[in-house]
C-alpha cells in the first residue's frame, strides 16, 4: 500500500495532481470575520428557540425519527415537533468539534472542523456546459471527467458527491456508478447517495468493500449531503438517509437551502434564525441515532429576484447571511459549511466570477471549515461548467494562500533588503528577493497579466477560452490512481449484483 | 441655487442619476476585518520607524520641503531625511480624522473618514476600451463620457480626477479641459491636476471661480492625488503639488503605489511597513505646510508576476496587504484609501471580475473610507473600459448594501410571518414579505438570473454585452446638471487666457 501511494504520487506529479506541493487540507491562520456582536447573535439564537418552541418543525413520514425525538423529550403533535428553549442545543452537545475523514489514499485524508478548511467540487447539477459543445444533460462520462479534474487539482481536497447527474443511467442505479467513479478515478474523500435510504446503504456498503467494515465502525470515510425541505420540514427521504449515515458512524452534512422570500421570510435575520433552528433539529437527530456521529453545520442561504422568482447568488444580502450563520455555527462548536463559487450565470463570464468571488470569499472570511460547490457551478446549480471548474479550482489555490495569512517576523520584514538596496533603486536583484521570489506569490496561470500587444497577438483570448484549453489538456494527461485489482473486482461484482436485482427506473 | 438643485434632481431622476434614492456617501455599519493582532501591528510600526531612522527617505529637488522638515527637527543629509522613532507620528497628529468635501451640488457633498465610505471612478489610464471600437488612446470626449457616466451612477460618490488621459489635448493644457469637464458635466466632488505645480495652481484657481475664494479658505472642494516614487523617494513634481493643495487648505490623497519585488522587498510585511513609512513622511509634510490640512492615508499595494515583471491584481497577497495597511491607517486615526475594482485583464471577462471583486471586497471589508479606482479599470490601469465601468458601478451599489449590515430586530426577525405562513408553505404572499420585498434585496440589473431557455432565446448575451447596451443608453439619455452661465463663462475665459499664454507641449 505505501508503495502504491508513493507510485500514485509520482504519477500525480507528472499529470499535474501534485505538481504543486499542496497539503491534503488547509489550516486557517487568519481570524474569521466577526460581522455581528454577541448581543445580536444571542438575539438570533433566542428567535430560533422561539421558532422551535412556538411554530415547531415537521418530520414527515418517518415514525422512527419521531420516536427518537419523543424519547428525548420533544413535544409531538402529529408530525409537528416542538422543543423547549435550549433543549436541542443540549442534544447537539455530543457532536464532535473536529474529526478526521479518511481518503482511499491516506495522504489525502482531511480534518474537518476547528481551524481546518476543505474545498470540494460542485454538487447536483443535471446539465453540463463547455464552450465547444454547449449545454447538455450530464452523462456518466461527464461525472467521471469532473471526478478526474477534481483528483488532478491540488486545491480541491474533497470530491463532493453527485458532481453532476449521470442522466444516461437509470435513476435507481446511478448511485452505484457514481460511488464507483469516486472510488476508481480519484482517491480523495467523497460523498455517497442520499436520494433514497437503500441508495445510502449501497453507498456505505461499497465504501466497506474498500475500507473494511471494522475500520469504518470508528473511522469516517463517506458522507451524505442532507438538505432540509425549508421552511421547517424534514421529509423521510432525507431523515432516513441521515439515519443510515449516522447509524454507520459515517458523516452527515446538513444544509438548509433557503431562498429568502420563498422558503423563509425575505429579511436576512429571519433566514439566519430559521436555518439555525432547522439545523439544530437535524444535528440533534444524528446524535439521537448515534451519539458522537460526525456532522457538519451547513447552510446554503441566498436571495432571489423577487420580480421573477429566480435565485440569485453572490449578493450582498447573502454575504451578510453567510457571515452571520458561520458565527452561530462556531458558537455551537461544530464544523461549519457555507460559501462556494456560486452564480446564476450560464457561462464563465464577468457575472459568473463577480458572483462566485463574492460568494466564495464570504464563506472563506466567515470562517467556513468545509466549502463544497467550490468548483464548476453555473446557472444557479442547474449546470456545471468545464471552463468554470478549472477557473474556480485555480482560485481555490489563491484562497489557500489567503488563509495562510502573514508572518510578521524579521525575515518577512526584510530589513536586510533595505540595507542592500537603499533608497530609490529596485529590489529585483537583492538577495532577499532572490531567496523569496519563487514562493512569495501564488501563481494563477489562467490570469493573463501580459502586455496588451502580446495578448492580442496571441489571439485576444478571454479567460474562458484559456480555461477551455486547460481542462482539455488536464483530461488528456490524466492517469488513474492505482487500485487493488481484487477490490476493484469486488466493487464491480457488487454493482453488477445490485443492478441485476432491480429493473431500471427513470423517475 | 436651491431651485437649480431641485431642478437638477428632478432631471437626474429622469436620466437615471437619482432613479435610486442613494445617499451622497455611505456610512459603514459593519465592523472592519481585523486581520492582524495588536502585537503584529506594533511590530510593523516599529519596522517602519526603523526604516525612517536607519534607511531614510529622499525628497528630490524640493528645497522648500527639505527646509520644512529641517525646521521640524529631521536629520538631513543632502536630500536624505531620517527621523527619530515616533517623530513623524507626532507631526501627523494635526491631520483631521474626518472632514467634509464640498461638491458643486451641496446635496452631493461627502464626508471623508470615520465610518464613512466613498466610491469614485478610475484614474489615470492613457487608453480606453469598448467592445465595439476596441482599445484606443483616450480623448477629451472619452473623459467627458466617463465623467457623465460617473454623474449618472447613484453608487459613485466621487468623480476621481484624470479618469482617462485626453491625449488629443496638449500635455501642458489638458488639465484645464479636465477640470472644466468635472465642473461642467457633473456636480460631484473631484480631483485636480498634480502633474506640475502650476497645473495644481490652475486647478485650484478654477475651483475658486466656482466655489469662491473665501469659501475655499476653510472648506475642502478639490483634492490632488499624490503618488510616492517608491521605494522611499518623493520627487519634486509630487511634493510641490502636495504643497499647493495643502497651502490652499485643500485635500491631498497620498498613495504609495508599490509592486512587491520591484519597488519594495517581495514579502508583504515589508511592503506594508514601507508604505506606512512613506505615508508618514507625506502626511507630515501636508501638516508642516498647513496644520490641519485634510489628507487621506492611501495605499496601492499589489503583486507582480515575478517571471515577467507584470503587475497583478486581486491576488491573495494583495488582499492581505490591503487588510493590514487599513489597520495601520485606522490606528493613526486618519481616513483610509485602499482597494478598488482592479484587474490586469484587457476585457470585462471572468478574470476581470474575479480579480476586481477580490481587490474591491478586500478594501471594503478592510474598512476603507475612500475607494477610487472603483469603476472602469482594465489592463493594470493602462485602460479604462466602458463595459467594465458600468459593471463595476453596479457592484458598488451591492457593496453599499453590504456595508449597511443587518438590523437584528423584531421586524427583521419576522416572527409574525411564521405565525401567518406556518410550516412547509412558502412566504411569497405573507404580509411581511409584501411589506419588505421591494427594499429587501439590491437589484443588480446587469446580472442575468433568468432561465437558460429565456437567456439563449434572447441571444445568449454575456455580461459584457449587456453592459455595452447599458452605457450607450446612459450616455444617450444624459442631461448635464445646470450651471450659472456667468460662472461657466468665467471658467471658459480663464481656460482661454491660460491656453493663450503658452505654446502647446506634447511631453
Amino acid at each position: 500500500m505505501p508503495t502504491a501511494i508513493a507510485k500514485r504520487r509520482r504519477r500525480g506529479r507528472r499529470t499535474g495532481a501534485a505538481e504543486v506541493d499542496a497539503p491534503a487540507f488547509l489550516t486557517r491562520r487568519i481570524p474569521p470575520y466577526a460581522l455581528l456582536d454577541e448581543a445580536s447573535l444571542d438575539r438570533i439564537e433566542r428567535h430560533a428557540d422561539w421558532i422551535l418552541a412556538e411554530i415547531g418543525v415537521e418530520i414527515r413520514d418517518d415514525p422512527v425519527a419521531l420516536e427518537l425525538f419523543r424519547e428525548a423529550g420533544a413535544t409531538i403533535d402529529g408530525e409537528r415537533l416542538r422543543f423547549d428553549r435550549g433543549h436541542l442545543r443540549e442534544l447537539c452537545r455530543t457532536a464532535p468539534k473536529t474529526y478526521r475523514m479518511h481518503a482511499r489514499n491516506p495522504a489525502r485524508s482531511i480534518e474537518i472542523g476547528g481551524e481546518n478548511l476543505v474545498f470540494g467540487a460542485a454538487y447536483g447539477s443535471p446539465f453540463v456546459f463547455d464552450i465547444e459543445q454547449g449545454r447538455r444533460y450530464g452523462t456518466l462520462e461527464d461525472l467521471q471527467n469532473f471526478i478526474k479534474l477534481t483528483y488532478l487539482s491540488p486545491w480541491l481536497h474533497h470530491q463532493s458527491g453527485t458532481v453532476c447527474e449521470p442522466v444516461d443511467i437509470a435513476v435507481n442505479k446511478r448511485h452505484l456508478d457514481m460511488v464507483y467513479a469516486h472510488l476508481r478515478y480519484s482517491d480523495k474523500p467523497f460523498m455517497g447517495s442520499v436520494t433514497a435510504p437503500e441508495r445510502a446503504e449501497d453507498s456505505i456498503a461499497m465504501a466497506r468493500i474498500v475500507f473494511g467494515e471494522a475500520f469504518m465502525r470508528d473511522h469516517l470515510v463517506i458522507q451524505g449531503n442532507i438538505n432540509v425541505n425549508s421552511p421547517l420540514v424534514y421529509d423521510q427521504t432525507m431523515t432516513a438517509s441521515l439515519r443510515s449515515y449516522a447509524a454507520a458512524n459515517q458523516g452527515v452534512v446538513l444544509s438548509p437551502f433557503i431562498m429568502g422570500g420563498a422558503m423563509s421570510p425575505v429579511t436576512q435575520p429571519a433566514i439566519i434564525a430559521q436555518a439555525h433552528a432547522e439545523l439544530l433539529v437535524g444535528i440533534a437527530l444524528t446524535q439521537l441515532v448515534r451519539a458522537g456521529a460526525p456532522v457538519v453545520y451547513g447552510s446554503f442561504l441566498t436571495t432571489m429576484d423577487l420580480k421573477s422568482g429566480a435565485p440569485t447568488f453572490g449578493t450582498p444580502e447573502s454575504t451578510l447571511a453567510t457571515c452571520a450563520i458561520a458565527q452561530l455555527g462556531r458558537r455551537l462548536g461544530l464544523p461549519v459549511r457555507c460559501g462556494g463559487h456560486l452564480t446564476a450565470s450560464k457561462v464563465a463570464d464577468a457575472q459568473a466570477m463577480q458572483e462566485s468571488t463574492n460568494a466564495m470569499l464570504a464563506g472563506v472570511l466567515a470562517g467556513a471549515n468545509f466549502i463544497f460547490q467550490a468548483a464548476g457551478w453555473l446557472e444557479s446549480g442547474l449546470s456545471i461548467g468545464y471552463e468554470k471548474f478549472v477557473i474556480d479550482a485555480e482560485q481555490c489555490g489563491a484562497l489557500a494562500r489567503l488563509v495562510a495569512g502573514l508572518d510578521i517576523d524579521d525575515e518577512q520584514l526584510a530589513g536586510e533588503a533595505y540595507r542592500e538596496a537603499g533608497v530609490g533603486s529596485n529590489f529585483l536583484g537583492v538577495a532577499h528577493t532572490l531567496r523569496h521570489y519563487r514562493g512569495a506569490n501564488y501563481d494563477a496561470g489562467l490570469c493573463d497579466a501580459s502586455p496588451y500587444e502580446q495578448w492580442s497577438e496571441g489571439g485576444s483570448e478571454d479567460m474562458q477560452q484559456r480555461a477551455h484549453r486547460r481542462w482539455r489538456q488536464l483530461l488528456a494527461d490524466y492517469e488513474a490512481p492505482p487500485i487493488d485489482p481484487a477490490i476493484d473486482e469486488a466493487l464491480l461484482d457488487f454493482i453488477a449484483r445490485r443492478k441485476a436485482s432491480m429493473p431500471d427506473q427513470w423517475y
